[in-house]
């Protein structure tokens, strides 16, 4: 999807929350504001927000000196969504649809963020999404599809939301790779944050290439497009890869919370809410008669 | 007060929404906040946001050709505020302190925005917000102000929240200048909407010569800068007149919704919430000794 005309002032907003973790200098915040928002204005909106972001926090980390603001905030979620685990691992188990529950499981972890959403309370609010009814419900598909597919890609998105996707891919009972950033954005999960969630044991753990906040094709190495091409089913977590890889006509599945009223339009369903959307490879145009 | 950081792209948010009454052209509202943000660079944020919020609406006003877009809304808006006015009498007439819901329904209607705050449904939550606690409660001060007082100034707000003022000047039982913004701004009333509000029957109706969104004394003429002098009590409702006179030492009480996270900071009451202030006149400092 493009970046809306919404997207500019949720990117200021973005810049003053996490330069906000090392300064509250109102000068020091105004003169970043004047940086990002020349930065703003030299982009001409026709790609996905996380090719902006990208060039946001970079700027972020150059006028505050902090190159992972949410490094420690980071280690504190991964910790408090294992102390969960076990509690949501019975919760799936006892289900009479495990798979279904750990679908359910990994959306609700998605509640974690620290960019385009506010706060959020951990163990209240995955107990609380556990049972809310998903807006968009591909389910019967997703179902379907799995049950045809051998390797799996399964896009991750936050650290501590990785413990959830652990769970999903815990159900899957198939071979996965599970794809992290490459360099620091936000509290996007990186490897190590995957394997401090335990991931290496449920998946291989692959490196997108990229470091925006979700996994912009044109941006991943060539190793990381090979698997995403020889994949047989794609999952993917959370609205940054929502908004790298809607509308583009890749067959995948996302799992997200919808957080903003831009994606709440594409995605089609409230904001606030959770989906599990089927996209289908879009069929390229019979070619013109002569 | 003065303009915050989080100030800044709130008024981009402000731009898009106004922009949007008449365009939905993604490139024009682009290029709209290409030209705010410029003039957002510019403005150093030492003054308070009506200052800078009155150069933004003249820049949206002059890229999309309309001085007045929410004129038909603030007609709107008072003809719904009529509807309900005798209702809201009869509850302010049974109450057993009549003046104390007077200042409460006057309160309530502050709820009518377009700028900082979103939707609302004016009957409905009106209504709801008519027996909400106040989160600062100087009543019993405004009572006491009041009895002593002869002429009062009252800074209005939005058009239709006038009709709301209305009830609560018909209970003050004082001569009372109602002052009005002399250029559109936002939904701000204007002396034509005071007139149509059936406030000239129960005030006398003064343009307080800004077109900031909020009585900014330095750009008030210099006649309404005498009615506030001589005025022995001072009511200033809504967010814009807290922001342009909060903190400038004068002597009022601010009657006004919590719209946004700065004001509450600074109102010392959550967001959302209802409050009446007493500002009391910050006394001089004595000379320092030779």
């Amino acid at each position: 999807m493009r970046a809306a005309p919404e997207c500019y002032p949720c990117f200021l907003n973005q810049a003053i929350k996490t330069a906000r973790r090392t300064t509250s200098d109102p000068r020091r915040l105004k003169a970043l504001l004047d940086e990002v928002s020349a930065a703003l204005r030299s982009h001409p909106f026709d790609v996905a927000p996380p090719v902006i972001s990208e060039d946001i926090y970079r700027i972020i980390a150059r006028t505050t000196g902090a190159a992972d603001p949410y490094r420690d905030l980071k280690r504190r979620c991964i910790r408090q969504a294992l102390r969960i685990y076990p509690e949501v691992k019975k919760w799936v188990a006892a289900h009479p649809d495990p798979l279904r529950a750990a679908v359910q499981a990994a959306i609700a972890g998605n509640v974690i963020d620290f960019g385009v959403a506010g706060e959020f309370d951990l163990a209240a609010d995955v107990s609380a999404l556990l049972d809310r009814p998903l807006a968009v419900d591909h389910y019967a598909d997703f179902r379907k599809c799995l049950a045809r597919a051998g390797r799996v890609l399964y896009l991750g998105d936050n650290a501590g939301e990785t413990v959830f996707d652990r769970i999903l891919i815990e159900a899957l009972d198939r071979p996965v790779d599970y794809a992290v950033r490459s360099a620091p954005i936000i509290n996007d999960a990186l490897a190590e944050d995957a394997e401090s969630s335990g991931l290496s044991r449920a998946a291989r753990i692959v490196e997108s290439g990229c470091s925006t906040p979700g996994t912009v094709l044109s941006h991943s190495s060539p190793a990381f497009r090979r698997i995403f091409r020889s994949a047989d089913l794609i999952i993917s977590k959370g609205q940054g890869n929502f908004e790298a890889l809607a509308e583009s006509g890749r067959s995948l599945f996302f799992l997200l919370k919808v957080k903003c009223e831009v994606v709440a339009r594409l995605a089609r369903a409230p904001l606030g809410s959770l989906v599990l959307i089927s996209q289908k490879r879009r069929k390229a145009k019979p070619a013109a008669r002569p």
